[in-house]
């Protein structure tokens, strides 16, 4: 087999960066063994077979070399050969050599090294910007779209040893965190203060990777996702300068105080700079919570229910959608026994009397588009029975085929056109006899369909990947876009142009450049 | 006097721009008249008195030229002479000369264009383009930072023909709205819909407007403000190209797809380009709306009752707070009989039941807190009566000095560091023998002293400004922002450059000069 892995040469600096990054960060701030940069070279994602987004990129990135001179390589998608799962590395058939090449090698990075404040952050960057290393932040490795594959090698940032909780600001409802704090340890912190942190994308994620990723999840409906609720970030940017991008120690609640910095890099996914603290909103813990689930005859009446929810003003904190499919297969996986149909699980916080009130507005409104079998709970262990199906419906769909993968699939569209797109979807996946039960954000009109696969069957992953394609172009046919809150990291890059057209991509592309202007933030992704 | 004017050389181009224009939008959609261009040149701020900006701006910009030499101008802040201000331009005296100079001239434009549709709007950008000429966006000219002043000269794109509401989405709770709608047509055009939007500046300014200074108000405590509510921008850039920040039509409520476009141009006060349409989130109109007012001892009582309604997860839709000198005022102007202490003016915004158990909960906890005379009131004509002191606080204001003008402050701080800010201001009011009675939305930590002045007494108006500068630089040692939601326009840009320190800045400049290299989108604001 030919192997035309497109690694750029390196340019000797390595060794030199390696010996600085020691003596800055110690012995074991530094590592090159392989199996923590294997580690920290993926994230939870298949990493799914985005064939077509990685040719896209290579074909412009691209030259083939054939017996030493450089000519054109021309991809044909058809001619997609397979890919090797575990380690991402994908081949493609070229007609040009009529030989199987491998096409990309999703390597790890060359050197994994763990900075203990922002100091080290930044004196660590200093080094790679002078040695032209590529450099990728590392959370906790929970992301769906390969944002920390080294495309280009180079130097993982780990910020797990960033661990500490500074600056609860009670009376004023923030907190600002390291990196390496997840939500869990977050709300864990917080317990005594009763706040809480509500962005909850289901993983325990660093915070600082949320609002990298620009994550949300089951809260979103009523608490926003990372994009609402962080109010300052400390950044370094590549060559190393720190900044914050509120202004050093601001907190205010809001500001019109120049660009909207901190919003330019939630979501940025690395690419811009390397979040190294983050300046949080928090809420009162409810008072009160009370769970509730709702069976309907059709998507479409579980949809108008949402909508009628939503205009009626319940402040509802959590509205999950389950599709027959996924229905089943939590009864299945569980021991339950909902019936087999569109199903809504919801939540609500507040007083005892309020909730009480939500819960009434929102069983007549469930009533009247035709909802049944509506069950609530108050105390919390029948409210987690009660929602046991929703919290598991991940390992009950990867239960659907015992050792398989699962791949969850993202996208979002205005909430009227829910119904279509799922009932078009469901009718895809028959069709292509694929296993992706549904699950969604639907007061948010997002929605998942976890893939399940064999990886190892190159036909199904082809299936799977041009049904994940097919469902974004439905999405963005429906004003609506292809990731809502996973992001486009390696993925949905080619996605993300047709999204936004070439005007909105050249904008993203000059703000790269002029913030990065070596390409050093995490290249290759999400452009 | 000696005249040393800031005026760019014009290239020549001018006339001939001109003539481009009027043959694309004829005779009626192009102006050079003096009353015309005068109307677009300044907005409603004073503007007052930001000499030192003024002066930051110039001493890096403005070489003097003494007899055909150019050398440094030194300026002294303490050589500050007078402004006039019904034109704005500002004089100095200089050590140099030993003269009085005129240092900065607010010219009108030099012509107002008004654009029927945004392929006229990208047009007339591209001979703005061509020809080197500035771009100044005009909506309804209610600004409050002089960020419409056209101080190199250049094109006044006044918007107001471009006044259609498109596309409401009743069920996904989204509108899209040309540059020249109002907020309040807005509102009324949705009257039959159930929908509102509730971003509410007090002015009846232009939506597009609002998403450019970032605006927020009285119910941003709920709501969220402009940065929290647009879904997605159509912008023409420098150059003349149309971008739509969330690519074209899309409307999902959450995204994740590349950097957040939509926020950058959120609050980027016309530098960064034009907003030709701007989709925004819509709400449900509440099914009922309670206002109350209650009165406490101290303003410490009024904040404490303001954090501990928001812990209790009271969803409070607006929670204002008056000093004792503005209820005076406002007792004064309307004839009402308030106690004259820190005063809370509140609304809640629901369900019938619902609304009681709020009330009722904040009763207990302003009366936990020293509150008195809690006051409430449901229907439409009592709450107006009850809220009135708030609504006419402007004019109230006003009232305390017939014949001067008023000119609102505004920082923002978090919640707890309010009373000292709050104290504090108002010992260095009395102190300077200055009227600034105090409004603020205080659930935001943001609030105004409504600057009572006589414009022509230029000691008063030197007081005034340093007064400012003391208050914004009060909120910046507190952890707040020199604005919370008026802006940076004009008046504030050196404020920004001590809030942001110089690495934000320099990523500012950065972004601005990539996406505006030829400096011509409103120059000379925000940076």
């Amino acid at each position: 087999m030919h192997c035309v892995a497109l690694i750029p040469v390196q340019n000797g600096g390595l060794k030199k960066a390696i010996s600085a990054f020691t003596s800055l960060c110690g012995e074991d701030g530094v590592s090159t063994g392989e199996t923590v940069r294997e580690q920290h070279g993926r994230d939870e994602s298949v990493h799914r077979s985005d064939f077509q987004n990685i040719l896209a990129y290579f074909s412009i990135a691209f030259t083939y070399r054939c017996s030493g001179v450089p000519h054109t390589f021309m991809f044909e998608t058809s001619s997609l050969h397979y890919f090797d799962n575990r380690t991402i590395n994908m081949y493609v058939y070229t007609k040009c050599t009529k030989k199987t090449v491998l096409l990309y090698r999703c390597r790890p990075p060359d050197v994994v090294v763990f900075p203990r404040c922002v100091e080290e952050v930044s004196a660590l960057a200093k080094i790679c910007y002078r040695h032209n290393l590529p450099i990728i932040p590392f959370g906790t490795g929970t992301g769906l779209e390969g944002g920390v594959g080294a495309l280009k090698g180079g130097v993982c940032f780990s910020l797990r040893k960033m661990d500490q909780v500074l600056d609860v600001h009670q009376e004023d409802f923030d907190v600002t965190v390291e990196p390496g704090v997840t939500r869990k340890a977050l709300n864990s912190y917080l317990r005594d203060t009763g706040l809480w942190f509500p962005v909850d994308p289901g993983a325990d994620a660093s915070l600082c990777g949320m609002a990298a990723t620009s994550a949300s999840g089951t809260n979103a409906v009523h608490y926003g996702t990372m994009r609402e609720n962080v109010l300052n970030l400390e950044v370094v940017l590549a060559d190393g300068s720190v900044v914050h991008t509120a202004g050093k120690g601001r907190r205010p609640r809001k500001s019109a105080a120049g660009y909207n910095l901190t919003n330019l890099f939630v979501g940025s996914e690395g690419t811009l700079g390397i979040i190294t603290k983050a300046t949080l909103r928090l809420y009162g813990i409810p008072e009160a919570v009370v769970s509730a689930v709702c069976s309907f005859p059709s998507v479409q009446a579980a949809v108008d229910s949402t909508v009628h929810v939503l205009q009626a003003g319940v402040p509802i904190a959590r509205i999950e959608f389950l599709d027959d499919v996924m229905v089943d297969a939590c009864n299945k996986f569980n021991s339950l026994s909902y019936p087999v149909t569109p199903t809504l699980f919801l939540e609500f916080h507040g007083t005892e009397d309020s909730l009480d009130e939500q819960v009434r507005t929102t069983e007549e409104i469930t009533s009247a588009n035709g909802g049944a079998d509506f069950q609530w709970a108050r105390d919390e262990g029948t409210r987690a029975r009660l929602w046991k199906a929703r919290h598991d419906a991940w390992y009950a769909a990867l239960a659907l085929r015992p050792g398989c993968k699962a791949y969850a699939t993202d996208v979002c569209v205005p909430l009227s056109r829910l119904p279509h797109i799922i009932v078009e979807t469901k009718e895809d996946l028959i069709q292509n006899g694929l296993t992706g039960p549904i699950a969604g954000h639907v007061g948010d009109g997002n929605f998942h369909c976890i893939m399940v696969l064999d990886p190892d069957d190159s036909d199904e992953v082809q299936r799977v990947h041009q049904f994940t394609e097919r469902l974004a172009r439905r999405a963005l046919a429906l004003e609506g876009t292809c990731t809502g809150e996973h992001g486009v990291g390696l993925g949905k890059r080619a996605l993300l142009r047709e999204e936004m057209g070439p005007g909105a991509m050249g904008v993203m592309q000059s703000l790269k450049e002029s913030l990065d202007p070596k390409n050093l933030m995490n290249p290759g992704k999400v452009l």
